[in-house]
């Protein structure tokens, strides 16, 4: 592989695929060659990349011919349907979806954490769900200094989890109800707004209304009443920390947010540790931000953080009925840190690997 | 004490104000006469009360003679200053503030729980802070049958919650960022839009914009970073369950919500306890209403709670890593349950005493 890669991104003109490509251009990864890969929808379009533009194509099975790199963020079943054929053309995936993420045979990587995982890839290399990646990118490094045994977090994701699907969705429905904010809009009364200016919730990722509204469910409804988001966050946490009895209970809930996820975490360690020292810690981390001063109005928010590449920790708190515990609020940008910049990220130490 | 009583509203014109009035209306509390009592600049308004105009008066230390019992909602500052004087009247105060909830003379009251302890109030009884409420009328049943030893519980809490002026302020906010969602709006950028519109948030009960976002913080800033609401949901479980040592770790989170507040709740007891006997306890309970069918997307929201009186129940599971311990999401309304109805419940014991 010369230094210069033939980059590939499958599902291009998603929410994830655009900051893929941003990440692309304004990291300067040596792209060689580019191809955008999407379905016939798309195919013929143009989208621009270092201010030139690039026609997207149809993805099919002969789509990897010469691709060196092939970053996939078009969902599950075009992961498990167009990864191996990438592999098969001599690719590296570095698959966004969670189809491969606990097959034992791929890495699930987050750089700052086990990025020496890349090397032991056999084709693919997984990126972890966005809000497992932001919690543990402010766990890793607690977990380093005082050994994490416990992890209690409930969500507060943005509706851009869904995709450019969910942003659209949150507008219409703010055109709708948010010009005129009744006290204590009901569902019904919402859904009535809604269908009048035609919208029937058909195309919306939710079975409810999201704005002015919290949903508790993200994802699919998977055995014990839990849903496939409080699982990845579990086992993801697992694999990712290479702890495979780490203790996990996680809350998942869809919030009228555009971009980036916010999570409560409430975590125990083997070892004593102090506010103090948990600001310590996280403050040496280059992509962490500390942003706790309350006494200033100043804590992480995620209008703070949208569009930014750090992961952002605040509201530092020992618990007080709790041995060894700490309380967080951290916020990360879920399309990139949470998506586009770690499966990047993923991508920069392949191109060094070769 | 006739049958008839004398009933004073303290802050009627507020948020919680108006659901009391509607509580006393609805429920059909005898009420003898009513006077409603406000800052001096709504003296002279009228409300509606069981289709008359009622006049009201402005507070002052003399406005009780003759009332017997006294609702108050204007703020702690109001009712330290002004419950003395109801008492000494003659009147019962029933205070939906902070002010005297950790008082040892002054019973804390959620009716359902510890009704009883109304009878030992020396003339101030104390409802409960909104989060709290909520959040005990779901663990309390649970504690009754299995014995509650910790509480991890993160809200999701309206911005009715500041009152009226949280309502306002998300509505004046939608109205100038809601209509146009653009991808990603970052702090600056709804400052900046927000500004351009004449609103520099200096009538915000919030240090940054609560449209599209979440802000981690709610009160007042407290000792080693909790927030009073924090401290409250602690505090205020303790001394309504009668457990001093209830572990309990709270992060209280203002969403862009209207009415009713949202927890996730991860909760331990002494004994075993499976989804299915929770759903049972629960389902017993003529107050609360377990919607727990996430196969059909059937969960509380908040859009599904507003104005209603029982507090809902669903996303029921067993955590898998922790023994004896279930996940939850409770919902109720703040204006109601957390706050004018449970008051005018505590009310309506108060009246049968006499």
């Amino acid at each position: 592989m010369s230094n210069l890669k033939h980059v590939a991104v499958v599902g291009a003109t998603g929410a994830v695929g655009v900051e893929m490509l941003r990440c692309l251009e304004e990291r300067g990864f040596p792209v060689g060659q580019l191809t955008l890969l999407a379905s016939a929808r798309s195919a013929g379009k143009t989208m621009k990349f270092k201010g030139e533009d690039v026609t997207i194509k149809e993805l099919t099975a002969d789509s990897f011919a010469g691709v060196d790199i092939a970053l996939f963020s078009a969902g599950g079943s075009i992961s498990r349907d167009f990864a191996p054929h990438a592999v098969k053309a001599g690719a590296v995936v570095v698959d966004n979806s969670s189809y491969f993420r606990q097959d034992p045979t791929v890495p699930l990587v987050v750089p700052e954490i086990n990025g020496a995982d890349v090397k032991n890839h056999q084709g693919i290399i997984a990126n972890p769900n966005c809000t497992t990646a932001i919690s543990l990118m402010a766990l890793y490094p607690l977990h380093q200094a005082f050994g994490v045994k416990r992890i209690i977090a409930s969500s507060y994701q943005a509706v851009s989890g869904a995709g450019a699907a969910g942003i659209d969705e949150l507008a219409a429905e703010l055109a709708v109800v948010g010009k005129d904010a009744a006290l204590g809009l009901q569902t019904e009364d919402v859904r009535g707004a809604l269908a009048a200016a035609g919208n029937d919730l058909s195309n919306s990722p939710w079975a409810h209304p999201i704005a002015l509204n919290v949903i508790p469910f993200a994802g699919s409804l998977k055995a014990g009443g839990h849903t496939s988001e409080e699982l990845k966050v579990r086992d993801e946490s697992r694999k990712i920390l290479g702890i495979s009895d780490l203790k996990v209970a996680a809350s998942c809930v869809r919030v009228p947010v555009q971009v980036a996820h916010s999570l409560t975490v409430h975590a125990t360690f083997a070892n004593p540790l102090t506010p103090d020292e948990v600001r310590e810690v996280l403050g040496q981390q280059p992509t962490i931000r500390v942003v706790d001063e309350p006494e200033k109005n100043l804590y992480p928010t995620p209008q703070m953080v949208v569009g930014q590449d750090p992961t952002f920790v605040g509201r530092i708190r020992q618990s007080l009925d709790f041995p060894n515990s700490i309380e967080l609020f951290v916020v990360g940008d879920n399309l990139r840190k949470g998506a586009a910049l770690n499966t990047y990220e993923i991508a920069e130490l392949v191109a060094k690997e070769f």
